[in-house]
């Protein structure tokens, strides 16, 4: 039995508490957040108990941290989580700033603890299936791969203010997906990118962006965002390869098609992240255990972290020089 | 080349018009409506001749005789063909009338003439590939047979009362394709009915019904009919068996997708069979003059004309019994 | 909060523990079977306690009883709650026989009791989505039904012969959603059937079947049913009306497509009941516990039981006689 | 009635002479090429004359003159055309060297003919609804283009040798088609590729591409060609915008699904150019046509054809220098 420690009782925070409190092999233990009425009403919904941020890591009988706080805290949760020796499982992104994001890497392996980060998509059905068809060769070599992903409407201005830009913040899955698929690192990136809102615009931010990759050996991959999209919550990723093509394509909550005059119309995709990635967030937490148990696993690591991180960056790079970056 | 009498030059005589004389192993010679100037403005336009109703049979240079006209006449045209020793492509149905139809059939085999009948749905290539799945146990055996078939709109009451009724007008091309198909002949038949058409029932007819059909070895077949539907010419057949199930969906104008807040909408299906049947028309007559070369073709020969007739004329008495009809 | 005792500890008892479990307002206090180690070890997963069966209706701290042991078993564990007083959701059917039906449905009528039936199939999103676009008109004036229901692979032939044969052990679910679908009664059921399993056909059952239905208003419906289906449990409905087509297609377990030379393959059917209908399950305790409090619900109620039973027994004996069965 | 001169009686020839000959404002009245018996076998199919490749430009009675010659005899053909005051509809491209084709469409353009070139899948009834739907507003305002265009087999590395490289050879056609949805110039190029094969990597080509393209108002539009493709000929486009999504997917031979344990098989995409373009082939003669009666048309003009190839170019340059090219 696993005991963990949720750090964080928002949104994302109370999805994993469930996912925690149901699991056969693991326990919600308790629970801690800034604002303790908001810990402390999901603390007793799971049957856990709650600490304050400073005695968080003091607390006794906790295996495993949980790290679903604000991402300018994560770096300092996890240091802190390595000095006392914990396991991790922390949402994405380990840091915006990639100096901090590397020290706090190297301190995680320093103390030799458990570190994975969240990037669900990897624990989606349809993406898991997706590699491992590219996995048994069933499309011979992979040649190139076409990613698209948009969000149904960007968050208030606020918040993209905040986020590190729409590379850092919203593309970092995808370029994540990309190695995940891709099975090599890019070596090549280059970025283009436009604000339909003038909000977004005028805080110095592109709500659309397109990327391109490269690896060594000749791969190339497409990556097209939207912070908006009219049907849903747009996840799609193509694979193509010597013998074929491999596609996921969105889910619908029916399989139900009106036909009229107009034709026939199925279902939008799925709203968004909670709703599309609901049993990924369940799958990547099985793994976790499984992870801390010695099993193999596709967890993104804390240095897969970086390198999606490393890859956000020269996105950015490039959308602001014009330039292809060449990474070494 | 084989030079063909076109007898009956309106809708569905000028698509035969093209299509014999654009084939590169046939000539339209000779054009023969009740109407002179519609025959011969068809006639002009794909540079044949025209001839009188009456000296139609006697026309020189004729090998093959292609029967467009009124259902009322077909009995007649083919039979005055047997007389001249002519080959015959006949719209269906032979005859409204069982006795009729079985006269003039006896008639054409004592002549010794080829007499193939227009069930152009077994040309078209969708259901020509779902008849070759079946044939090569792709599915592996064929239990369950599942058709539907639905006109856009419905014909003139006018039309309605002069039809023969629904099972003997519009059914009678599924119960070809349930027999083509199905590779048995149905030994039992029970038919229901609607007229969710006023006009339709107060002349005595349905415009909505369904069929069942049942082999001497045990296989079941549902066919579905309207003469209005919303989402165009509605024709689809699923054949299910010990191994799988082959299918054969509607065809569109183009594979055009628009995605918007509501969903996916894909086109209806296409208006009506000029545009569904096209290629079929033309397949058809490739198989025609095949025949006439004695190769072996899927065309209906005038024995599977009056076969469907009898099922038809069986559903009718079904619908009007209440009871299933068992044919010996 | 709702105490529940579950009666059986099988496969469907699993489902509904776990459901009712997890419900916000309701506890799984009480758990028996005629295995008490099966109840013991299904009590203790969810924290319930165990009681032997004929102890099961004086055990104290009980609210409502889920009945899902086994069919012949129903109508006396449904008696015995009426006697205490107890609300009932019971797995289908009632019973085989319509007398024994008909007198255990008196009974629960006389005590006042609530009584619910488990037709899981009215609680599927993709069918909800159906009835409500029905409801809403989106397909005009409905006017024909056609409903495919198969299963993976035929129970075994021990299972076979206590059934009550096909049409009530497995149709009855379609003649529910027919019933449900068609917001009338069907006054005339016609039925055919055919065994391509020696063994069943030895055991005097069909496992291949297909029924007409049809109201008063003249309202046609499709049903065929399989016991074997290659490509998974095939469940699908398609509603056809004046102003179009609303219809509900399989479900897969991902939305990935592979191309390759042969074309593009997607999913095959979730594989049976205990996939398709998991959220169905979830949602008709949501329902259950609702109509509790009274809110109005789509719950098969006991008489929606005794009138798919009905049709059932009307299938059976129109297979055997040949004839269309009319109903009062 | 429009008398054509066919220039070249090869693959494409053959196309352009079955659609003029069968085109009822059009006469196939000559036809010329390299190679006199095959333009003799040509002209006798369709009733033509032939006439010698010098002499084709004082030919009688020729109105409108068909340049499906090789690509380096175009330029040649269309002066000769120009001088004689002919009008002009050339296969694509004008010329493989921008300089070339830049005076040659000088010189057509001082001497006043009638000029279009062969880019068809503009008449392509799918990308034609594409192009219509975002001219009628249904995506809203057009934000990013997705193209994704794949060739079943790669050419012969000799014909690779002479063909300009994959982006003046292939791409060249998405180029046309990112113009006309985009409806706005390209401002920027960005361009990475690949050989998978090697007899085309020792050539100095690529077989496999992405560009990327950015307009001056920021719409951003991804292309990806390979030159081979497991499941046909795979061309699609989806353009996405601020209400939505309209995507053309490609077309097949029939409408069959064959379901099996694997799951659900449609069929590959139509097989190459020939298949899919077929009705593209026919519509752009029909435009054409009305574009000599001076009807607005879809038809790439002399100048669309010279601004295409100055997209290739920047492409190839992208390619070579690893920058980004910005067009003025």
């Amino acid at each position: 039995m696993i005991r963990f420690l949720l750090i964080g009782a928002g949104r994302i925070g109370k999805i994993h508490a469930e996912n925690i409190a149901r699991h056969p092999q693991a326990t919600l233990a308790c629970v801690t957040d800034a604002d303790a009425a908001v810990a402390g009403e999901l603390a007793q919904r799971w049957g856990a108990r709650t600490v304050a941020l400073d005695a968080a890591m003091t607390a006794s009988g906790i295996d495993a941290v949980l790290i679903a706080s604000s991402t300018d805290t994560h770096a300092d949760w996890i240091e802190r989580c390595a000095a006392a020796g914990k396991a991790v499982f922390c949402e994405k992104p380990l840091d915006l700033d990639m100096n901090r994001a590397t020290s706090c890497l190297q301190t995680a392996q320093k103390a030799g603890i458990a570190l994975y980060l969240g990037f669900n998509r990897r624990y989606d059905p349809s993406f898991m299936r997706l590699k491992q068809e590219i996995a048994a060769g069933t499309i011979g070599q992979l040649e190139t791969l076409h990613i698209i992903s948009r969000d149904p409407a960007p968050p208030p201005v606020e918040y993209i203010k905040r986020s590190g830009g729409l590379f850092r913040d919203m593309m970092i899955h995808d370029l994540d997906m990309a190695r995940w698929l891709l099975g090599a690192e890019p070596v090549e990136v280059f970025a283009r990118g436009s604000a339909v809102n003038a909000g977004i615009g005028a805080a110095g931010d592109v709500d659309t962006a397109m990327v391109m990759l490269r690896t060594a050996d000749g791969k190339l991959c497409q990556i097209a965002n939207s912070r908006r999209c009219a049907f849903g919550y747009d996840q799609r990723i193509e694979a193509f390869g010597s013998a074929g093509m491999a596609r996921a394509d969105n889910h619908t909550a029916t399989s139900v098609a009106v036909a009229g005059t107009a034709g026939f119309t199925t279902e939008p995709a799925l709203p968004f992240f909670l709703e599309r990635y609901a049993a990924a967030y369940r799958l990547e937490l099985d793994d976790f255990i499984a992870a801390l148990g010695n099993k193999q696993v596709e967890l993104a690591t804390g240095d897969d972290g970086r390198r999606a991180l490393m890859l956000a960056d020269a996105a950015q790079r490039s959308l602001e020089s014009g330039s292809a970056i060449v990474l070494v």
